[in-house]
């Protein structure tokens, strides 16, 4: 496969702060920037992380042509020894993060990165863009999935995506989210995402009936017919239509596998009608798959209203996740080293919310007996937790509310990735990243999947992380005798 | 620059049913394919066309590799005679399109195919996806434009788009339709986008202090200061820092072009206090950069409560859409041709606004003396209109409904792009399509821009047109006795 060079895919600040640094003698700082993120799209319960594996694909291949340099130089902002270090570039720091498919929240390290400033900052972007797009819709999956509870989801987006990369590689996150099958081709050859599709209405205009439109159809995949039943008239024309020739063609040659598709009307009214007339033709075995502007929303209440349908179609609302479609990963200095001393920073904000958790840390889930995930919980990167003693937490803004843990396990969630430029992660298949995505969701208690109003899980930062917090809001408001904060 | 070969970015059911046109006798059955949308996003009163330059660079460089074709064979679906056929495929038929950067309403056809029926079908999904993404992000960068009035919009969404094509053909989108600059330096280095930034909340961090941060920046690049002023407190710290060190490095060197950014707290509130404060130091010639979170709704907003506000940085919001993420382009057989001869088609629906336009058609707009567009009237392919004659336009849905206009003049706006597979049409560079969109959006009317229940703008059929498509439907009428239509 050609790869195209994504490497200036970089935003222009990174160049101008990198070469500041360079030209500020910060050349050789080494820094910690955490990704993580504040909020979950439609105030769900929780998300799931995407977008590793781009990421690694892209550190990777991270490097300058000579056109870039060349770029660059045109700018005349930067010098011609940072030119030269980029034309030698390449990514020699450790990169710690949350694997693939697991179950992430708000606040908590998802990946952190330890470089120099200049390596560090050239990396933002796309880490953010990977993870941003991924976990949007591997997170969006996740709910189209639980809505739809054991029924198939077919991903079949692409036309409405936001360009190649978000059919391609969100036919890919939606499959780790919970989607069964793609639409898109490319995500099959190219990503190894079962694609699958059968006819669309330009194949019944085509003919000059419906009825021979689907002979024909059932001529060619006798094993792999679903009639589109919406061209002219569903329950007039289609539906009939269908039902004459899967008893005049495909019957007779013992086929028990075919569907039908609605794709437009009230899906809970015609799956209603469609059924029972299947049913009376003795079609009990066929399937009903219906698409048109679904969501996890419009899911549950066809669901809800006992619509007989057995495979959804999910588009534009999937690929786009439109009911929400930005996922807010942010990535952030927390710490700078000197002589292997780790200096803790923090960014204060006059919105409170975009405060920041300092230092290099670790992340560990709590684990009851039952194996559901209670609360995450934030260290210093050097604590060491005794778990054979009960474990107290303290919520970070209530510092009076605490839990206490007695019978619990402890799961470190952050893995190294690369250590000093080196990977020293093996990248799974998409098939074991769905698998695993499946098994981390089954560690949430429904509460958590709710769409409305979802039990608000905990992540708690440890007692000595959170003094090293508090420690440097307190320095900051020293040094401004008035601050907002 | 390498190529990913996108070629397999095809929804599957493309192949199934192009290989059972293949199979059953459509191999040189001419088509024509319109594609066209049914509503424009946010409600809006125009749309902006975009992606006609990635649509042309993907039939360009359409063709399936060996492993394509061994991909398909493994499914075990397709005649060895289609693969065959697939292998040396090259596209060998007609496209007409709307020019990128026109203005577009809803049920006209933007571009429309004739070629085969396996050639079309195969086109149909990247086509869309091009379509459908871009000209959803140039829309809403003209809106975010014609909110922000006369102020230079920066695009600044790479980290929260979906994936790399939308960060990337998201920022020439957003820049056609109204951008000025954007962040995205791949976007620069390869679609001739201007790409700019500065400085992000770590540069302030990595330095000791605010001041030194500052300090730094503004001896590394005097003349392309913007100093972020809300790291830990915007107006207690970041804005007295930004004007001394303006005061001690800049002004004395001579430079009088300098910025400050604010990325948090009330914009309106907080500009008014920045500029206040800028004007009392004596650095009116200071202009103030805001973000965060903006769109063309809060930019209105912020402008309609005076804030003095010279640049806005526009993220998330713009590159993915966020009020209204979906484009809802369509692609749909309007007729088959046989010995010359075009027969109309017609898809209906149980939904009536999913009722499509028959025939092979033309486009055209009507302006007034004044040069604003005035309506759009589609035709018959070779309908002749006498344009010494006043020209009456009726309503498709209430016919009684009529227009007649006297001193006009008329457009075709439908341009010849491929003739039998050759491309006929030149692709102009980016800075013209730009400079077109404007034009384009000179001819509206400020009623049509409006955000709010905007002006409609008329889309008319021909009468000879119109009488196609009654006839089609009539036909249908009568095969069916009952029919929901």
């Amino acid at each position: 496969m050609n790869k195209v060079n994504e490497s200036m895919l970089i935003d222009f600040y990174e160049f101008t702060m990198a070469n500041g640094y360079f030209e500020s003698g910060f050349k050789d700082t080494i820094v910690y920037f955490d990704l993580f993120f504040r909020s979950i799209p439609n105030q769900g319960g929780y998300a799931v992380m995407a977008g590793l594996e781009s990421v690694i694909h892209y550190i990777d291949s991270l490097s300058f042509s000579e056109a870039d340099i060349d770029y660059l130089r045109k700018r005349q902002l930067f010098s011609e020894a940072f030119l030269k270090y980029l034309a030698n570039f390449s990514f020699k720091g450790d990169v710690y993060a949350v694997k693939e498919g697991t179950v992430i929240f708000p606040n908590e390290p998802i990946l952190t990165v330890r470089a120099t400033a200049i390596e560090a900052q050239l990396l933002e972007t796309y880490l953010l863009l990977a993870f941003n797009h991924q976990s949007l819709i591997a997170t969006k999956a996740s709910r189209i999935k639980f809505a739809a509870k054991d029924r198939l989801i077919i991903e079949m987006g692409a036309r409405r995506a936001h360009g190649v990369s978000s059919a391609n590689y969100g036919a890919r996150a939606a499959y780790i989210g919970g989607a069964d099958l793609t639409s898109n081709t490319y995500a099959d050859t190219h990503l190894q995402i079962p694609a699958s599709g059968t006819m669309a209405h330009s194949w019944v205009q085509l003919f000059d009936t419906e009825l021979e439109a689907f002979r024909a159809y059932a001529r060619t995949y006798p094993e792999n017919s679903t009639f589109l039943l919406d061209t002219y008239d569903t329950l007039k024309s289609g539906l009939p239509n269908a039902i004459q020739v899967i008893k005049e063609a495909l019957l007779p040659q013992g086929v028990q596998s075919f569907a039908v598709r609605i794709d437009s009307g009230d899906l809970t009214y015609l799956a209603k009608k469609i059924r029972s007339e299947l049913d009376a033709a003795g079609l009990h075995q066929c399937k009903i798959i219906a698409s048109n502007a679904l969501d996890e929303y419009l899911i549950k209440a066809l669901i809800d209203q006992g619509a007989p349908i057995d495979v959804f179609g999910v588009g534009e609302r999937l690929i786009t996740a439109k009911s929400d479609p930005v996922f807010g990963g942010v990535y952030k200095l927390v710490a700078t080293e000197k002589d292997g001393e780790i200096k803790p920073k923090i960014k204060l904000s006059d919105n409170p919310n975009k405060l920041t958790t300092p230092h290099f840390k670790k992340l560990y889930r709590i684990y009851d007996p039952s194996g559901h995930a209670c609360a995450d919980l934030i260290t210093l990167h050097d604590e060491v937790i005794d778990t054979t003693q009960p474990l107290t937490l303290f919520d970070p803004d209530h510092t009076w509310r605490r839990t206490t843990y007695v019978d619990y396990t402890l799961r470190a969630l952050l893995e190294p990735i690369y250590q000093k430029g080196k990977r020293v992660y093996q990248l799974p298949d998409v098939k074991s990243v769905k698998a695993y995505c499946q098994s981390e969701l089954e560690t949430l208690w429904d509460e958590m999947r709710r769409f409305e109003f979802p039990h608000q899980y905990y992540v708690d930062l440890s007692k000595p992380l959170w003094e090293v917090k508090m420690k440097l809001i307190e320095n900051h408001r020293k040094n401004k005798t008035e601050t907002a904060l």
